[in-house]
């Protein structure tokens, strides 16, 4: 058994990583800290632990933790994790971080999008950004992983394959990235936006433009593509509470061919256990669809062409706690570690829901 | 008073118009026809109206119909409209259609959209697309109005300044639509796809391609930028009954000053009761959300640039049922007989709701 | 024009008096005052007004107040109206309160479900309870008036005719009112269990025993009935922002039968407006359900036998924003002016939404 | 590795089944039949399944299907099981049965409650009728088990502690159930009363009185009680897909003591995997409700006292399609069998969702 700790525990991505870990077949879940409810039963926090787990959170103290876990995975805020982080992987250890603090590769790049100087940039090149679909090897052999943003992660599976079909002539000046999100991409914390009489039946563009997880994509997809390339990212809340759907929007200069891309589709992801292909003739589904990947570390992946403006809609749907986050990063672990990618990550989704 | 009658009243959009026109303090409802539900009580079919009126459903009879009514709202099926508004035009009433079949003004485009040969070719250049805030004056001395589709509105209102504002250089050939839709757009017909346990939650990319509206909005917009103008258009459905918010994607070459762009929208509307320019920069609402439109007349429209991708984000909401649809048509009836523009339509939206 | 002031207009309430009486066509909105957004435009705060009003809030002061306005709303929170009310009352305008404060005639009843001593038990018997439904006469001829809760309004006007008629034999000690409300119904003010994470999806049980309103049902049932009745009432947040359904059970030792129940509904609400009797045999609502009263002042009433428990169910729903609150209140104040009962509050409820 | 064969998978309840079923470690699925969908894959159906399964449906054919599987899931429709049941159950098999054919001990009761002479009262008396919770010896030495209604198991489990403590003084002849019930309980079939337009935003009492689950609650319950007790049973659908509170609201006339209820659930409960019972002092979840089940086979029951009225309200919430349907069943089939009664039902809930 693989003993994990979990750094600030307390927020949705938190309690999802800890009802993954609980789950887990492999793992035993050491520690999970919260400056706030330190002392506090985790089920007080997360409800639907009642009954699961009578751990309770503790304070953060590097010199105990390091000691007790053999992976740390971090749900710490932008710019919390850079301060944290290093002493742990200093140490030795195991580190699956979910902020954006070592995402990017190049640190120019942290004043611009999140406001401040990178206190450790050579960390970032030590870090493996885990996407396992597309780099799984890398992942395989890397100690310090961090995992992508919960939009990012979706748009990028979802245009990957078409990236790296030189045939298609994308245009990758003007990428139009339209996400929709649930509520809880935006955590746990009380607001007005987010009170539920202001917040139910919305469709609110709440990031229509500078959206940071535009760097992440940009710097996945440019590398595949071996070109820089351009996201014109919005954002937007909807009425659900879990799961994005990223509509990706290309134009192509050249033959757009459904066959073609679906292929390009097939062979990007044969043998991925957690990408489907969704492109149905029949039926509701027959697209991605955030409400069927629900409960699951699924991320649905389909596109449409449209002869007359030369576009292909590329779609990409996760739960956002869970391929969008959580799950992703358990999978990264399981990777790390050299387990069934899959382990305690097979969950079908729930359906209705 | 004038004497209205209603053709097809039984679904979402014909109930809309009723609610309106039984609440209009210069209108009578002479009859409204249903094939399904004649002599059946109203309120019967649209609960709402229970109370209201006791009003019942007539079979469809030119003959009788065309004396009883000064004005007719159509609100049948794409392809029927066509067939039964001739007769009714050539006996001189003032019709309000909100059907497709006389929103293109060219008639070849009739068989590439919507796979049918136009019968009456001639009666489409004497119907005027109305929508008032962009052709008002057209709209008072028309006898015969379309009123477009409830995105075709709420995108044309959200584009229209910026392609009339040359120094923008807008690239006419990339415009990217995204629209979220509420359930009400689909109509009132049960299916699978809008069975509530399959429904609810989604975020269901339903029509990513080849959008029928984007013919609507081609026309309306090549005209005002003066070029031919090309949209690629993908529709959305989300998870709420009422509501429209259309997010388009405009990349400029010119120079992008959001100074101007508000002068082009306050120039644009200056004086337009129903279209609100939201750009704030507190609150939940510092954008359009179809939230805040519901139950009323109100196209809200706003805006984003983002430097870095030369683009900008244009933001259109409406109830999709009101100004996207029987709203609209109630407002060109007014203007068509010279009635105050806002007459029976001044009713705030609800909130919260 | 009757001039009108609102005290604690930044609520829900507060709004949605707003909203009312700015479209009222014979009142006009003299000030609104909210202590926390005094100088600050109304439709900062009710979005919704946009485009409507440009009215500012003003801070309270009772000496420019009392001359600028012939009748008052207040919609201030419990124990602080019966700080401010009394001063305005004695300086002779007239007053709808919406508050608890003035609705129990005992004053011992406050420190018992207020936790407070009344500081002015001689007001109680000058405030009339009002449901104009019930004590239509009574209010006309009021200057003070206190408006009922929104699960008290709902639940007395589907009980009155059954506890009016004795041949039921209805049982009065154990009458169970089960309440499903809206979120609209907690206010405004943002909480963990408002977030919408965490109170989307719920059917929440938020006050199961000791619900205050409990206490202006027995007040105002027990008149009617003639005999001291007991309300066993619970309360449950469900899934939606507006409205509220009341499921009463009755029990019943007398013959229980349906034409008698109708004839007593019947006769109870002949003449009037706003409630509605709905029992079909037919269709998606058959009997009263929230959904179809939303952005009306409907009561919607109704009932279901069951004879094998010697039950009897009767329903009430209301948009709990209007007929449940800002609507009830502007009746009272028609009624109180001399005016059309329905002036200002004769829309029909929006449906689908 | 059992074989388990279910037949109806089509529906909500047998999808639910199969979900549950190809995930537990212990269970292969043999065969799932459904009449409409012979030939077709099992994830065409239920899309959730995309990915985890290749399974098709299979028709019929008791023949073929007796051979193939150790325990049979039957999710047919009531009256329909009574008529495949008898011949496997005469086969041998073991069968766990979920539709009310076999769940009424008393074969007079079935004209009175469903209309239909039992063809096979013999049987009667050989089904189980379990919740393990409260008969566990029981279902471990059954061949033949029926599962209850959900709205049953969630209002037994609520109130079987209250029944059994004499002191309490429970008045047996006015029990009040309230249920609040999502979409899916109401099964797969589109219709205009669950369009969505139409069933969004709903509280709808769709079946006030008369509720045939009252039978099951009834027949178990007494039992318990040692008295003939009498349920007033109303059901609301609410703006959810999955999930039940059931409010039930008691009279007692004994010593209505915080303590000792809690004191009568902990007796009850203890040792019960699958039973929380949830009463705390802060939070937004301080009692049951369904959000907090949703995914898991849990049934959270909690309780609130009213002294003023002799009350006390108990509370049960379950996600319907597990424990309320298909998890109970699979834990049924985990006791027939000697298996770990939590096998393959042991995920934690989401939240939040």
């Amino acid at each position: 058994m693989v003993r994990v700790g979990v750094l600030a525990g307390s927020g949705y991505i938190g309690g999802e990583l800890l009802r993954l870990l609980l789950q887990h077949p492999e793992a035993e879940v050491a520690y999970a800290t919260s400056r706030r409810y330190a002392g506090e039963y985790v089920f007080r926090v997360h409800p639907n632990l009642r009954g699961v787990t009578d751990l309770k959170f503790v304070s953060f103290d590097p010199s105990k933790l390091v000691a007790s876990a053999d992976v740390v995975f971090a749900a710490l805020p932008h710019g919390e994790s850079a301060k944290v982080i290093p002493q742990l992987a200093d140490a030795g250890l195991r580190i699956v971080d979910l902020s954006a603090d070592f995402r990017l590769g190049d640190s120019a790049q942290y004043p611009v999008w999140y406001g401040y100087e990178h206190p450790r940039p050579d960390l970032l090149e030590k870090f493996v950004l885990s996407i396992p679909e597309l780099n799984r090897e890398e992942v395989k052999g890397a100690r310090l992983v961090a995992s992508p943003g919960c939009t990012a992660i979706t748009t990028i599976l979802a245009l990957a394959p078409l990236l790296r079909t030189k045939s298609l002539g994308v245009d990758t000046e003007h990428i139009v990235v339209d996400a929709k999100v649930g509520s809880s991409g935006s955590g746990g914390k009380p607001s007005l936006a987010t009170h539920f009489s202001e917040r139910f039946n919305v469709v609110r563009p709440y990031k229509p433009a500078g959206h940071r997880h535009a760097a992440e994509i940009e710097q996945v997809l440019s590398a595949i593509a071996g070109v820089r390339i351009k996201v014109s990212m919005s954002a937007h809340g909807v009425n659900i509470v879990r799961g994005i759907l990223t509509t990706s929007h290309l134009f192509a200069s050249g033959r757009v061919n459904t066959i073609d891309i679906w292929k390009a589709y097939r062979e990007a992801y044969s043998g991925c256990r957690f990408v489907r292909i969704v492109k149905d003739k029949h039926g509701p589904f027959r697209l991605p669809d955030p409400k069927l990947v629900i409960g699951s570390n699924f991320c649905d992946v389909g596109f449409e062409t449209e002869e007359r403006t030369g576009r292909i809609v590329a779609l990409g749907a996760t739960d956002n706690l869970i391929k969008g986050a959580a799950g992703n990063a358990v999978q990264s672990m399981n990777l790390m570690l050299g387990l069934d990618e899959a382990s305690g990550l097979a969950m079908a989704s729930l359906h209705p829901v």
